[in-house]
């Protein structure tokens, strides 16, 4: 019997339990920042989470996976059945999995994120779709990325959105995030690396002239790419060359093609 | 005066003209095959379907840019003033942008798409997502494939959100689809080109080992990947390899990486 989910003589929290009006609380940027926690949802995600060990608790709405139930007992996560609709209020998604965490935020300070020698680094900057984000982040995961650093005005990575789209990767690496983008490119700089930016309108060549050293990849906002300050503040453009009649890449997939050019070229 | 605008006597055309009942029936799949007519959403869409001398008539509930005007009037389209809410009928996207075009479907037979000597072409087989469909469209383009295939039971390339996520794409290069997945492998291979699996279980790293001839990358379903049955008929598969701790990447970002490799490779 697992003691810290039966709660004999209470329902299930409901919408307006006082935990669950909190935990509602961190749908919000303002809310998750005053609170330093946010939610994670869905049974892959929360896994990742409890493995990471940055859960605080736990809502379900539906009866938990024996692995995850094993993951929250062993860490001491308290468990508290809600009703659907509570759990519905927790999500961001159109079809919501009835399981829900509330988490510590990931986020690092900068320094901590570049710290020791980092090697591939990628930089978002105004990026606003938290979709984009979160798959970008994915990618830098799977290329070997030692961060990821959200400038300026970028989407927080707390977003249900985004934690959804990164599959688990935003806890995989550090992310840091902070609003000077001059800051941030400042202490890339000092940690080593190169900075290049994805370009569409860069003369020269990904394939030609892929950094071979320490890099970090500063990529712009969906909409208007990398400003003329960022870009004056780079060592160099890059564009992925667009070898048909396609006007531009989108972010992720033009994010990709960049991190494994490069992480493929400091391997070779 | 562009007389093919003005109505002199009527109002704009309400979701109940016989017109725009027959253009929404173009939403669903059925109605599409049966017309041999899709529906092009906003001005940049719609400004690629005039280019391509694919627009068969055109809906505005807002008023035409000038340079879209223009091309309408040099081809000889038809524009139709609209109510918000006809053209809303007429979207899938939450933000209608009140301008929707009624186009020839752009699939050609799998003959014609592979005609030539194709170097480079991506086939889909089982995707399910519109948006992952277009967005592989897009970077097929852009990595400067021959062509597109969709086999088996792969999502419509005429379905609005493939079309909007493959920012006009689908015009640029042949698109053709099958439901046969033999019938698509057989007729690749007749065209002399490779047949190379993009399977996260592979053995094989792309770095090591992309294509460098003419070849056709196959992508799966985004949540079950390759079956048997297919790999079993490809020459060979290839992962892109993992180096951080994600589990996978995404469909697009995984072709995005593998179409740009080979077509690196190839122009090496």
């Amino acid at each position: 019997m697992n003691t810290s989910v039966s709660r004999p003589g209470d329902g299930p929290f409901t919408e307006r339990t006082p935990r669950v009006v909190a935990a509602r609380a961190l749908t919000r940027r303002a809310g998750r920042d005053k609170a330093g926690r946010f939610l994670v949802e869905g049974a892959q995600a929360v896994r990742e989470a409890l493995a990471h060990g940055r859960v605080h608790e736990l809502f379900a709405a539906v009866p938990l996976p024996d692995d995850l139930a094993a993951l929250a007992a062993d860490a001491g996560v308290r468990v508290s059945p809600v009703t659907e609709r509570a759990a519905a209020g927790l999500s961001e998604t159109v079809t919501p999995q009835g399981l829900v965490a509330v988490c510590d935020l990931v986020a690092v300070p900068l320094a901590e994120a570049l710290r020791g020698t980092p090697r591939l680094v990628a930089v978002l900057v105004g990026v606003a779709d938290p979709g984009n984000a979160g798959t970008v982040i994915r990618v830098a995961d799977a290329a070997g990325a030692d961060a990821v650093i959200l400038a300026g005005h970028t989407v927080d990575p707390h977003n249900g959105k985004c934690v959804r789209a990164s599959t688990g990767s935003l806890f995989h690496l550090p992310i840091a995030r902070s609003a000077s983008v001059p800051d941030v490119l400042a202490a890339c700089r000092a940690a080593g690396l190169e900075l290049v930016g994805a370009d569409g309108h860069a003369t020269a060549d990904l394939d030609q002239a892929s950094p071979t050293g320490p890099a970090a990849w500063v990529f712009g906002s969906e909409a208007h790419g990398l400003s003329d300050d960022v870009r004056a503040a780079l060592d160099r453009s890059l564009r992925v060359p667009i070898y048909g009649s396609a006007e531009s890449l989108n972010l992720a997939t033009a994010a990709a093609v960049c991190l494994y050019a490069t992480a493929w070229r400091q391997r070779a």
